[in-house]
């Protein structure tokens, strides 16, 4: 009997008994293996057409994406599942790869997202263009809740259609004269939208794309970069709750930063997507630490938070303090980078975010991380026990194994081919991630239980 | 008694008499002068912070940015607007300016968005991240609805947050090498993010940007440039049927347009946003003429078709055997763009769009843009009986006024002053619309007829 057929014919038997009795994880009444309603297949077109057709244009391509290696992370990994499934048409593919929310939406958010919806129909509920930077009542409900006291203030919100767009705007608005640097590993948009923005110069394989300042994040070094080997650069991006390795940054390692920033004359790209998974005091945002109005940016997002990964709603803070070098404030480039190549996030979505905002939808966004932070802990705990060094999954949603001397890919490639799991290759991630392996907690409870016995099973 | 006196006071008397008897346009019940909800005003940030702070980072500001001038045309105007307001604020605001839609979206559309975000609560109902090129039924709805018999197919259209995004996105897409060419005048994104992405040279008065190629298009020539006169550019933007003069291609233009484009190998990006406007029997997609799939890439919206400029939801085709000259198929860069600087349209939106396709859908929007076409039909007689030359309106929701000789912007200021009524100056869409002001039919009934009765007294 394959593996194959012993893990398909298992999947009704309950599995949460592994975890023993001393354990209560809140199990959520659902279905397991739900069939994906989007499977995230980029549709890669055809090089070679059906329609033979010997026209080309004049047109020379932009010589910065045929820099870019292969496709985009999450839609490779979505490319490689759908050719599992294809292989493997009856495996049970569990995926804790893409970091995809998979709980529903509190009711009191889509209550008031449905009510804005029936309100468009009416005279007095219509409303038509927004301000490009988000509606009044969000901006300020954001600049509350999460920049209070900080010195952040209703204007300096750009309301977005999540962090990943507001990324390429900030590289659009940056340009393609700036040097940047990245913690390595880190999510892919920031160095592909470099790429694509001329920014660097070519891929090395094991090395990354030349101009690009790789700042090593490794279990020895707490996956902290020694800024004292870092070269200035004129951008920084830095993610705290990190993804994909799961830490997050004290509030002394962000003083540092802070400094290196002020000492370079550098802007920092502050990713904190996910500072509401912190169980550790550090700072949520990197406004908290002193001079950091003047030195950096921070974007963020409803997507995990309350589950908007498809509904889309983010935000982006540019401080009026946050100057170029000739004194042009920043924050009066990116308003005009809004203005001109975007016209705000749906207004149906704006009507969530601001439900998120309330009493009420803070608590049911509590609920909902507090679910996922369960889900982090069975999977920590899973490859710890089996002897695995396991870093994150206490401060964020990620779980970064580590399989010494190993490729990631062929670690990824080993594990959803014999337990049908689907995760996310640490080298995905920079050439700093080569030996590791993302697991993701976002999933439905029985979901990851039944996959972490898999992996029990697998490396027992 | 002052003419902004005199406007006040007779708001309230019934203004729809003017038209004569012979005339029954559809008039809605609604209340005039609803408030706005969502003032655009582009709150710039300050260049003087109330916190001084002598700290500039060191990061060099984008050159490409100092070239735009001013503020993107819109906010600019929502800017003079406010501005007006706060010297009379009783004073009865009309805008006929930004071409914001005005009507409620149909409930046949509101009810489907409302069911999919009360399903987003659902463990059945509940969606993650979607794909970034949008969801498969919305893909293959708008190939069917749009593009059938034009050899368009379902994974040729990309899904997004509206035109004017993808416009942004087709730029970042082409890089800062390529010269384009546009209309003049034309919707400024066009010029905007070609300037950002530095394809131009500086700004020159009365001439625009270095290295576009404006294309005039003026009364003399039915606002079809005369190809004979235009140079070679690697891209042509070509709005029809156009915003901001009214008028649409015929299909021999059309025809003309595509084999220039033949000719030169050049990329055309065809918008169509208004084209279901269209009275005349001209082709609504550029797709229509032999050939064009090999030369252009198509993008439009559902804003004006069924009031989705809150909602925000358009679409891009970008047909596959459209190739750069290397032989490289556009539609895979330009899905690479989408997958890396953008995470789909909001799921929500996407339903609602799904709605409009469907048979009563696609009737509830011809009722809506046929309400907005009786409301051009008033503002073209208005300015017709006045003794001007009036041009558009009949294929789309934008009336063309000459006032030859005379500033755009003080024409602009002259009716803001005088009518309290928000038009669009020309010179705003390019140095060729230099003495038209642009007149919207986007309004509540009463309001486009009161704003009409103003522009009778005023020029009389």
């Amino acid at each position: 009997m394959s593996m194959n057929n012993r893990l398909s014919t298992s999947i009704s038997s309950s599995s949460s008994a592994f975890l023993g009795q001393d354990r209560h994880f809140k199990i959520r009444p659902q279905n397991v293996f739900l069939p994906p309603k989007n499977p995230r297949i980029c549709k890669c077109v055809a090089t070679t057409p059906t329609e033979k057709t010997a026209y080309m244009t004049k047109v020379s391509r932009n010589a910065n994406m045929a820099k870019l290696q292969a496709g985009y992370l999450f839609p490779e990994i979505a490319r490689r599942r759908a050719a599992h499934m294809l292989k493997y048409p009856d495996a049970q593919v569990i995926s804790l790869g893409i970091g995809d929310t998979t709980e529903p939406i509190p009711e009191v958010i889509t209550s008031a997202m449905a009510k804005r919806s029936h309100g468009l129909s009416t005279i007095e509920g219509y409303s038509g263009y927004g301000a490009e930077q988000g509606e009044k009542l969000l901006r300020a409900a954001i600049a509350s809740t999460f920049y209070a006291n900080l010195g952040i203030e209703e204007d300096d919100i750009f309301v977005s259609d999540g962090a990943k767009s507001d990324i390429s705007r900030l590289q659009v608005l940056f340009g393609s004269g700036v040097t940047m640097a990245v913690q390595d590993p880190s999510y892919p948009a920031y160095v592909d939208s470099s790429v694509i923005m001329g920014q660097t110069g070519q891929y090395q394989k094991d090395f990354g794309y030349g101009k690009i300042e790789y700042m090593k994040c490794t279990p020895e070094n707490g996956f902290f970069p020694d800024l004292s080997t870092v070269s200035r650069t004129d951008v920084i991006f830095f993610c705290s709750p990190n993804n994909p390795t799961g830490s997050a940054a004290t509030r002394d390692q962000l003083t540092q930063l802070v400094q290196f920033a002020k000492e370079n004359g550098s802007i920092i790209v502050y990713d904190s997507a996910y500072a509401l998974y912190m169980s550790d005091d550090n700072p949520k945002s990197i406004f908290e630490i002193p001079g950091g109005r003047e030195v950096a940016i921070e974007t963020s997002s409803f997507s995990k938070y309350a589950g908007f990964t498809g509904v889309r709603l983010g935000w982006t803070v540019v401080p009026k303090e946050l100057k170029f070098s000739d004194g042009f404030p920043v924050a009066k480039d990116f308003n005009r980078i809004v203005c001109t190549c975007f016209n705000g996030a749906s207004n149906i979505a704006q009507s969530g975010g601001l439900a998120c905002l309330s009493p009420e939808g803070l608590e049911a966004m509590q609920e909902v991380i507090g679910f996922y932070k369960e889900n982090t802990e069975i999977i920590v705990e899973t490859f710890t026990s089996l002897g695995f060094n396991v870093y994150g999954g206490k401060n964020a949603p990620y779980v970064w194994v580590h399989f010494p001397g190993q490729s990631s890919w062929e670690v990824f490639g080993e594990i959803l081919e014999k337990t049908h799991v689907v995760t996310t290759p640490g080298s995905g991630f920079g050439p700093g991630g080569e030996g590791f392996v993302r697991v993701s907690a976002f999933g439905h409870r029985a979901n990851v239980l039944e996959a972490c016995r898999r992996f029990r099973e697998l490396y027992k």
